[in-house]
């Protein structure tokens, strides 16, 4: 009853907001129940050899058991998906490396069984989009950890869900967005920790991705449906998360509005015919949202999947003192003087590294995570150039030893709410959103994005 | 359970009441006079021997006048600067070369003399920019056409009035927007015009150029005080200017939406400091601005003059079938494959060209104004790379013909308002603001850009 009334009373707010000379659109924050903890710097006690349990097996999942047959601390316990082939193939694939995983297949519930099963610590979610969040929610409410593909939650209620459970449960919920872990990312990130770019002001990231070639793949072509059904940046974590961690994203600074403007559907339409489906096409073709912090610096992003683009994802850090960019080619900007010494005079005041000078700059920064024995089984390994073994790794590694998570459910709503809250900026003809603060208030207890480690 | 479905309902209400009454902030289209004509398509009787008036002879103009010096039709019949020292060295100049011009300095309003020179029939206007427009209306009172460095306008009224005097007094009134002519947009442009990127749905724009070593050439610090006293994107034309070209704005097409972001200002105060001055900085060190056209394209700017970011103009065109983006490399994407008969199977459905294979590929598609002969005058008197000669050249070339001008009003009024509408949307919380017809009705007059040639 109470809930009801503070849902009528936003409710009221917003309509008040919408109505009156709006300035922005507001959408409610649940208050944090009575009792409830926030999960900053969350730990658990370590747990030596984690057991995973993989749920969904197709393209994405299935390369996730071989990979993480690979990582350290940590054994494939369970697999499950809902087509019994694929799950008997990782079950082979295992078993062939003298794993003896528990299997679960054969109807859209078997999650469950898996859920439930005692020799899983951790769920490593691979499904389709929109089983992620049933799924981990599932997980949490049994006690287990869980890490979620991308995007990990497509509302705002799936992320407010998410984060009051895993609050409520104290159990990780951590995203599983690769695009932190790959090597220009982690540099750059380096480099601007230590102050090599100033302040960071401003950011860029996209997900520039021409999916013609991939559409037909996923089961029961779920993907087109749902940008067939869904107006908004749909994917927008590979782009976000990194420059979010560069930006310090509620660890010391937070997100407060959003804008965003799109095309009309151009390609989609022809997608669909091609695919012999039906119906009213709602997504753009092209989606831009731009994002401001409180600290008064801006993020653009950008979603193209339907576009002959080249393959981008932007990774743009604008400093006061200096820049890094990654496509299409890896490029860095400084000051050749100090910063507060500027030389006006100076024609050559900044100089831009690119090829072998990049190398030679960037080697000086080396991202703490990356051990040379880290790199060196990443690369054997693989999984996009290595950057999803680090992810699991690192995972691994902080649950081995008790630490906090690299990327902890807030992380995961702040990166993910970009999808609907872009929805409604653009179904209100580009109106400004409030970005929900998800830490409700937690958001500057931590000054700066860092990474745990074990003490030696 | 119960409560997450009154969250929904909640939500959904709230959505409904959200989309009830989108905002947009309008500003106010002044009613054409009666009587009073547009000026699509206009053109005037053929000046075999253009007199041209330069005001303002500093960095831009006094460059400005060697480079004229060459340009055929055409001669410099008169110089003006406040001082005369520069006025003088221009004078001097082109003595040099044999042309005897009429000098006018010593006063801020010595330019009325040069628009009342009968010998004056184009006034070209390269003073800073608040005195664009008072020149560019006493010359189109005065009889003469006017070509107007950019920011040609820097207020919606200053737009406003200059199409209303060119309606009135049936005057060009050129915006000089030389970004229009580098090699790659206008190679580009050919090929997107012969429809190989297919349509084009997005485009994007930029002027980044870290200012650091020219704040202090500015006559009186010009430029720093804009920027301290103004905020929005100060300087949109180059990035703007070329890609409504490609989007055919006014030619079938036309602007309705825009949105801007920036950051806070973090580098402008310590300029303002190290040049001596006081006050408020207003301007952000970065700022995005989103357009959104009638017909459901999109085209993203934005302005960095205050950061070490590496020069960019961006200039990408995104069509349906291919893409074109010129920084920090050169590339063209285009499919493999008929673009109505997308291939879902081939991972090699698009071709990414760089280097030797684009300058291949591009060498097919001349834009029509670059004849052989035009390109190694352009590239001998330079200006940019060449940039600058060829929009003079044209620009001359159509008053000797007779001809409409690549750039009208229109055009000037377009690329420029994004100034003062960009300040309207960030000091209203990144409202939405109408961009405003300034054809007044006429925008799709004419399908598509084209230039205009004589006959043979």
């Amino acid at each position: 009853m109470k809930s009801r009334l503070l849902n009528l009373l936003a409710m009221a707010a917003i309509m008040v907001a919408c109505t009156a000379q709006p300035s922005i659109i507001k959408t409610p924050t649940p208050e944090r129940p009575a009792g409830q903890e926030d999960m900053i710097q969350f730990a658990c006690d370590p747990i030596p050899d984690v057991g995973i349990g993989v749920v969904g097996l197709g393209m994405r999942g299935g390369s996730a058991v071989e990979r993480l047959s690979f990582v350290p601390g940590s054994h494939v316990a369970a697999v499950c998906d809902v087509e019994d082939d694929r799950a008997q193939a990782s079950y082979n694939y295992l078993k062939a490396k003298g794993i003896e995983a528990n299997v679960y297949s054969g109807s859209e519930d078997a999650y469950k069984q898996l859920c439930e099963d005692p020799s899983v610590d951790l769920v490593y979610v691979c499904t389709d989009w929109i089983h992620h969040v049933p799924v981990a929610l599932y997980a949490m409410e049994h006690g287990k950890h869980v890490a979620v593909e991308v995007p990990s939650a497509e509302t705002l209620q799936a992320c407010w869900d998410l984060v009051n459970t895993s609050e409520r449960t104290r159990r990780h919920c951590v995203i599983l967005e690769n695009c932190c872990y790959d090597f220009f990312e982690l540099t750059a990130l380096t480099m601007a920790q230590a102050g090599v770019f100033g302040e960071i002001i401003h950011a860029e990231g996209a997900y520039h991705h021409n999916l013609d070639p991939f559409w037909g793949a996923y089961w029961h072509n779920w993907r087109l449906e749902f940008n067939k059904e869904h107006r908004g940046d749909l994917y927008p974590t590979h782009g976000f998360g990194p420059v979010c961690q560069a930006l310090n994203i509620h660890r010391g600074d937070r997100l407060t509005t959003l804008v965003a403007m799109d095309t009309d559907p151009f390609n989609g339409p022809k997608h669909l015919k091609a695919a012999g489906m039906e119906g009213n096409f709602a997504n753009g073709d092209v989606t831009m949202t731009m994002l401001r912090t409180a600290k008064g610096k801006t993020i653009l992003i950008e979603h193209d999947v339907l576009t002959p683009r080249p393959y981008n994802r932007m990774y743009q850090l604008v400093g006061t003192d200096g820049y890094a960019g990654k496509y299409p080619i890896e490029e860095v900007c400084l000051r050749t003087e100090g910063a507060e010494n500027v030389n006006y005079q100076n024609l050559d005041g900044e100089k831009v590294y690119r090829w072998g000078e990049l190398q030679q700059l960037m080697a000086q920064y080396r991202n703490p995570i990356l051990t040379p024995e880290l790199e060196a089984m990443a690369k054997e390994v693989g999984g996009h150039g290595g950057m999803d073994f680090i992810m699991d790794y690192r995972m691994i590694y902080c649950l081995n030893h008790g630490l906090p998570q690299d990327m902890d459910v807030y992380d995961l709503a702040e990166w993910c709410c970009v999808t609907e809250l872009s929805r409604i900026s653009l179904e209100n003809g580009g109106m400004p959103v409030e970005v929900p603060d998800f830490t409700r208030g937690a958001w500057d207890k931590v000054q700066g994005f860092s990474y745990a480690f074990a003490e030696e």
